[in-house]
């Protein structure tokens, strides 16, 4: 499979980027091959000077960057020749069968959105997140920063969107859906909970079990958790700052260790038709390295298919 | 003073509060009195059984109990010999001078705004939590849990109120006034959240510093951080969490120590005519003894008056 790479996303870019793409490649098969977007002779120079050869990757030169403080949908046209316009271009075109980039989120919803579009069915996409629990596995929360005024509708929607994910890119069996709250009780919450709440109970293509609260992100009873992507976004933030805090004091075990970001790679953007993942704007060649090898199972566990099929019954 | 306290209010009640009470009489001078609201002869018994003297409690007898399954505003008015109900009326009546219990909010917030009322030019009362910061010292995070549904103006004066609690009450100069956010940019966040800080950058009351992410909770910039019920009980539910996962895993520093949510006491609802603290359903004697003594330095604060104040210039 051809496995796209967004060379001139994130913070460290192309440095990072590219120095991932070479560990990444060495755990690849024959048949995959890592295609970076991106200014060739930047591109050319990493590789060379990290000792590895040009020649185990395809390299589409692009000589334009989006960056954090470009307007995503602005860019996107004003910028053709953008690494990530090229990239979503070749994604399109099934000249790649996945991409992945740690650059601007917004324009990478907006990317996807407007290349490879979202699927039939799907009222908004959303981006899930891996939460590791104290006993083992991860939850999913959906949406963790595509949509931070999610309609009931949509965030109804979310379920489905992260139980199959659940399903098909993780092993679990009939996941359970739960709907974050600051109670457990159906008349807690504010309108916008309340309303999903409704849908959500009546909901018949997934296993939802009802409200939960936070502290169920860490533990066992649920497999997904939907919350809209403003209360998404501040929870993964707010989780990753204080597993940081506690790692810098030195408080650190195998369950601290499992909350850095490098591990899981990106983000999956669930409900748009290819395979898209958005990194960690902070990005070092290890979380690309994982970003890499995680569009590589995600591909192969057809979540675009399974999903689409999940939509029409 | 006279220290008004639900000794029926808490998961553990009346025994826990009992218990608190009589640990916080030894820390308290000779001109307070900690008045006890419930059932007499429980009471009794339960001071009895600590080898505590009665005789340095008031006790008034109450015979009903509003639990967590009741409806707040309907339990108020049907409850009328209700522990709850009894303590508010002193309060109203000034027999008591401040009033806390560690029941439920919801009755707890209903029965402040029925008996002592809201202060004038308050839009909505709000719950201030504080959270340890990693470089020592609190943030104040409000509202947590009294209004999910917190329209941007009242958002807004949250600000103010926060602001004067963490002045009054803490001893912060000119403290900074930030707003929860999933980035710092303006354009960032949900509806909501780009309305309320419209209206925060025009506020002349306060010393509003802009957006802040979930980090900032632990770190040094800010003082106050305003958010909505939902969000913030969500945020401080999450931290709860957190926090106690790690401490059960044996990662326990001086910091993580600070969570322990008994050495604050309770949260004082801010923007009601007098004093009111509401504690963590799970208080154990401990939390329900900082509780007491939170009551009166928020009370010697003078935070009442002064919130009169900084509301009417």
């Amino acid at each position: 499979m051809k496995i796209g790479l967004d060379a001139m996303g994130g913070d460290f870019a192309p440095n990072a980027v590219v120095s991932g793409a070479i560990l990444a490649q060495k755990e690849l098969s024959a048949e995959d091959q890592i295609v970076l977007f991106g200014k060739e002779d930047l591109i050319r120079q990493i590789i060379d000077a990290k000792g590895a050869s040009a020649d185990l990757f395809q390299i589409v030169n692009a000589t334009e960057v989006i960056d954090m403080h470009d307007k995503p949908i602005k860019a996107l046209s004003s910028k053709k020749d953008s690494s990530l316009a090229v990239g979503f271009e070749y994604l399109k075109q099934h000249k790649i069968d996945t991409f992945a980039s740690a650059g601007s989120t917004g324009a990478m919803v907006a990317g996807a959105m407007f290349s490879v579009g979202v699927m039939e069915g799907v009222l908004r996409p959303c981006l899930a997140s891996l939460i590791p629990k104290d006993k083992g596995g991860v939850t999913v929360l959906v949406d963790v920063g595509v949509v931070p005024d999610a309609k009931p509708d949509v965030m109804c929607q979310f379920g489905l969107l992260g139980s199959n994910y659940a399903k098909t890119a993780l092993g679990i069996d009939n996941p359970k859906v739960g709907l974050i709250n600051i109670g457990e009780e159906d008349e807690k919450g504010n309108q916008q909970s309340q309303a999903a709440l409704a849908l959500m109970k009546e909901e018949k293509s997934y296993n939802f079990v009802g409200n939960v609260e936070p502290i169920e992100i860490f533990q066992s009873n649920v497999d997904v958790i939907v919350c809209d992507g403003f209360v998404g976004n501040l929870l993964l933030k707010h989780t990753e700052a204080f597993a940081r805090i506690f790692a810098k004091r030195g408080l650190v075990d195998d369950y601290v260790k499992r909350f850095n970001y490098e591990i899981y790679g990106g983000l999956p953007l669930l409900g748009v038709n290819e395979v898209v993942i958005i990194g960690h704007g902070i990005s070092n060649e290890k979380a690309i390295k994982s970003m890499v090898l995680q569009s590589k199972s995600i591909y192969n566990s057809h979540i675009t298919e399974k999903l689409r099929e999940a939509l029409t019954t």
